[in-house]
């Protein structure tokens, strides 16, 4: 194995270029690789001083790194994971921060060179890229950490899971959860991606509300903003596409809102107590209110 | 006419309470009279000093008062307004904060002892009754207000409209709005109802997770909170029952959730490209994104 210190980052954005300065502050002599498609974020992230080297995906020195974290888009995460495995030491702990689990993490079990842990941190904002990039993003996030997978030897997998819980606590996470794959993939179906598709969906409304919209924006109160804002963030329905129970509960959520439209023409006061009941329900949850980052600490 | 100071303000909620407390703060000399359904919000408003006197809608002295403010939920507020105008003093100036304008300026205009000036504050949070009433709530707010109506006399129409712009920058609003109240109702369909109704359905697919559900809390990150942060506000959905354009736009929103679903398992790559789009699209919106109150000033 390489040196312990040695980490590469594969995808310099948001994601991955606040774990790279997160890192950088918290891990004292850690070699930091990061790989990127566009040299403008290889170039902000060597100027900002998150890694030490970087270049292409195609030219990173992976196999001298012993933990290689995948930041890219979903898609590209799950086509190019395969190949980086290949290209890294046998034995090496390979891990990624896709919010849909269930496939990344077979397409990690199905090579037998390193041990993959699937993780996916809970945090983000609407901006994106390198330039968005904030050293404390994940400070008292909550980060899923699947079981490890793919090389056999089980004294490398536990190795492999206590080194992945350590990274995100280092990067500033409060918490590391367990979960199997599936379950995770079906609890951010209500955690994440369908509140991400419906906001998309929202969007598409106002966009399409001709002369309203305009009137829309400068009536919009906070409760547009906070609805809408995670549509701002792309990269949640690259997750939310590989995400299998995505389609048969995307369905599902446009069947309650037909039916709550219905409702609402033929019997308002029963719509009415629905929703009373709702949000009696909702603030019944008492969720944390102040720890969102709605602002990059680094925008241009 | 009365004492110009006098206003009554019924309704002791978050919006009517926030309404007195800003008020009593700016307007020197004004006098306050609070009417409401609940014997404890009056006690709360009285030792909160929001309001001088207060007792039940019934036995409140409106007669007394140049202008009344209806600030209970929607469907009791278009239900009360035509006998609340018939027990002010001629000529006297009624308004309103209802989320729905074209339903309750028809009534407004339906009478011709008072001038109805039909308003709608954009602010709100999650939280309700006096204990959350705040007097900054509408600092920085857009108030949406709508043509004088009812009382025919021109001027009177007219310097009812400026009394009711001056009541609402002396409580910390930004700015006034002119709006044609069916133009309101199209906006904030898309401004605020939608975005309510989604956030409610989105509560509702989570509440019916079963096992899921547990752990969807956990991993709901600033998404999910932010979503359905508007769906505790339950008296939106009293404002979106009233408005006609919600029960169409709200099967259209369904139906464009569902063809998400569709295109996610039919054309992954299209869907991506079109969610893209609408997150590109989102980020230019430029929506101001810190003036939402999440927290009440004056929790219990």
């Amino acid at each position: 194995m390489a040196d312990p210190q040695r980490i590469a980052i594969v995808g310099l954005g948001l994601i991955g270029g606040s774990l790279a300065l997160a890192l950088r502050r918290s891990l004292a002599g850690v070699r930091i690789v990061g790989a990127d498609a566009d040299p403008r974020a290889i170039e902000q992230a060597l100027e900002g001083g998150a890694v030490d080297v970087g270049g292409s995906v195609e030219d990173a020195a992976l196999e001298a790194c012993d933990l290689v974290v995948l930041c890219t888009p979903a898609q590209p995460l799950l086509e190019m994971l395969p190949e980086i495995a290949g290209r890294m030491a046998r034995g090496a702990v390979l891990t990624d921060v896709c919010g849909a689990k269930e496939r990344v993490c077979e397409a990690g079990a199905k090579q037998d060179r390193v041990v993959f842990v699937g993780a996916h941190p809970m945090a983000g904002t609407e901006y994106r890229g390198f330039a968005a990039a904030d050293p404390a993003l994940f400070a008292g996030a909550t980060i899923a950490v699947c079981p490890p997978v793919g090389a056999a030897d089980e004294r490398a997998r536990r190795e492999a899971g206590t080194r992945v819980r350590s990274l995100w606590m280092a990067a500033g996470a409060e918490k590391v959860l367990d979960v199997d794959p599936a379950k995770h993939d079906r609890a951010v179906t209500f955690a994440s991606h369908l509140p991400y598709l419906a906001a998309a969906s929202i969007v598409e409304s106002l966009l399409s509300a001709g002369d309203a919209a305009a009137l829309a924006r400068d009536l919009a109160a906070g409760g547009f903003r906070d609805t809408t804002r995670l549509a701002g963030d792309g990269t949640v329905g690259g997750a939310a596409a590989l995400n299998r129970f995505i389609p048969s509960e995307a369905r599902a959520l446009a069947q309650r809102l037909r039916a709550l439209a219905d409702e609402i023409e033929q019997d308002p006061n029963a719509a009415l107590d629905r929703l009373g009941n709702l949000a009696d329900e909702r603030r019944r949850m008492r969720l944390p209110t102040v720890s969102t980052r709605v602002r990059p600490a680094r925008s241009p």
